[in-house]
């Protein structure tokens, strides 16, 4: 296996492949990165071996390239990618090669684009598990074979992931409405919040905070991605823009106002209820129970040992932050059958609950 | 105490004062919600008793009219109210009574906004610990006196809320940015996955999932609240869609658009970074600790049992959820001090540990 690019995607992908026994040569024309990468064991330097997949995990801008020196170079090996945007690069691929040779070259070639990534990159924030449980997508072309699929379908599978097959313009639609799109919105939502004065930012509540969490993303990667997706993503952005234009020209002449935001509000609540489960797709009812934790240390692991010791099943765990208080309430998500066993366990060791409803 | 109005808020204000042991009268125009919020414990039924302060826990659409209602009947009161709009409240107020007798009116009414709720409503979700920790905005106009002022502080104080004081103007500038737009923004966003085919939905990430968490909300109590708070929220989101469109039209036209995106990207990192820490007024550097836990029951609590068994104080958690996985990673946060000896001995019990950074 060679894996060109050893950021956090690519570093992760030659760790999970390691872990798994598989012999990874690495490279990076960034000489820390690669250095970095072979320390934490994502693989050796690559020094020409044959391979038998060859990964280009490098930023947009520059995997169109990586990708066609590879199918050149590494004779008979299957040639994918990690790339958020796949249409623009099968394109550019394609048309470096010539005619004659397309599309042999390109039976070789499945663009992939795993559904992981973290707020901040760089190779000493890869980890093996990065993929696990996570989508990867691969979108064959018209040439790709067979064996090139299979191939990148075993490789996504190896690191953890779940292969979705679409075509590279079904991903870059779905895409630019899932993450571009959510990208930009985050950016223009944290942006606003420059001019406010300091007191005021003492209103800032959950929603806020986790509309504008990928705000602390790369320019320069979103400069690629946007770019490389430029007229899908225009498109859900001005369509975005365009809704809630509507609504503030509503809101400014006072035009049938509430109408006009009842509408957004309803329409938002069908398209959310079409996510699926949180859990995956296999949703399942859970039943929250929320314990009042006084602000005092080793209260969580108290907590958590009592529910050990109740021997109930904890799927999920959420903490609910409050200003000027470190520790306020700890929602424990369990089965419906373990609740009042739970609810029972830790009322009787002196816990403080309070009553909840089922989520779906 | 009066609490007029038995919904989520009004029954948890009736909640929180009942828990600290005042006496509380609520009514409710919905007898159904009446009858629960007394089931509940959160009050007697009101029947014209005289009250030290009453709160206008009803929404934004009635809240002038009950604010009016309890200063006329409640002779000598504090009437405050929990509405997310102040300013247009306020001169809605003060526009019901004459002039001659306004200002000794409007001494006893103080503006209240508990930074609390929840997306969905009703007295059956109400909590005594909802407001513990949140921020309580106390928006007293000019002819407030100081004792209205200090009992609205007094109630949010005793509700376990930090009371913030600012003008109704700085209330709904600072709300339609951090709230009311976020809102707008997540029902749009939501809106877009309408028209997302099913197959396609695979590809949705936590990103979009936390941008689209408030999607799940009210229609009409979001048409009143965007109605309440116009002029501020038209301008916020005429802003946001302003600087979308210039993205856009700059992604079309290919006119300087991989700039304009890290413009965009760029100043939403500077926006991003005045969140105030994630744990209130003072935040805390915390270590992640990721565990990678096999899907098999139980691991949860042997977890947190063996933290406990090390002695170290847990800070927060965060699950991370993946389609196909119930149960994948684990993030442990604790002080800088606590996470070697936590690593130590999760490794000693066989937990295989991930290398993380330090967050802010």
């Amino acid at each position: 296996m060679l894996v060109v690019g050893a950021g956090l995607v690519g570093t992760s992908v030659g760790l999970a492949l390691c872990a798994r026994g598989h012999a990874v040569w690495l490279t990076d024309s960034n000489a820390a990165h690669l250095h970095q990468a072979q320390q934490l064991g994502a693989g050796a330097r690559y020094q020409g071996e044959a391979v038998d997949i060859a990964v280009a995990a490098v930023p947009p801008g520059s995997v169109a390239q990586v990708i066609v020196d590879r199918l050149r170079d590494c004779d008979g090996a299957t040639v994918t990618d990690t790339a958020s945007i796949k249409a623009d690069v099968l394109r550019d691929v394609e048309s470096r090669f010539a005619p004659a040779l397309r599309s042999s070259r390109m039976s070789r070639y499945v663009g992939g684009h795993p559904l992981a990534g973290r707020e901040r990159g760089g190779p000493h924030r890869a980890r093996a598990a990065l993929f696990v449980g996570c989508g990867w997508v691969l979108t064959p072309g018209p040439d790709a074979s067979p064996k090139a699929v299979a191939d990148a379908h075993w490789l996504a599978a190896e690191c953890g992931a779940t292969p979705l097959v679409m075509t590279p313009s079904e991903h870059d639609h779905s895409l630019a409405i899932t993450s571009h799109l959510p990208q930009m919105v985050a950016s223009a939502l944290a942006a606003e919040l420059s001019e406010l004065p300091d007191q005021q930012l003492g209103v800032v509540g959950q929603g806020l905070r986790d509309m504008t969490r990928i705000a602390a993303a790369d320019p320069d990667l979103w400069a690629d991605i946007a770019a490389g997706n430029a007229a899908e993503l225009a498109s859900a952005m001005d369509t975005l823009s365009g809704s809630l234009s509507t609504v503030a020209a509503a809101l400014r002449t006072d035009n049938d106002a509430r109408a006009a935001v009842r509408r957004l509000v309803e329409t938002g609540r069908i398209g959310h209820g079409r996510l699926p489960g949180k859990h995956g797709g296999s949703p399942r009812s859970f039943v929250i129970v929320p314990v009042l934790v006084p602000d005092q240390p080793g209260q969580f692991a108290r907590l958590f040992a009592d529910t050990a010791a109740a021997g109930v099943n904890v799927e999920d765990v959420r903490v609910e932050h409050a200003p000027g208080m470190p520790l306020g309430l700890i929602e424990v998500f369990v089965g419906p059958e373990s609740a009042p066993r739970l609810r029972a366990a830790l009322a009787e060791r002196g816990w403080t609950l309070i009553d909840e409803d089922p989520v779906p």
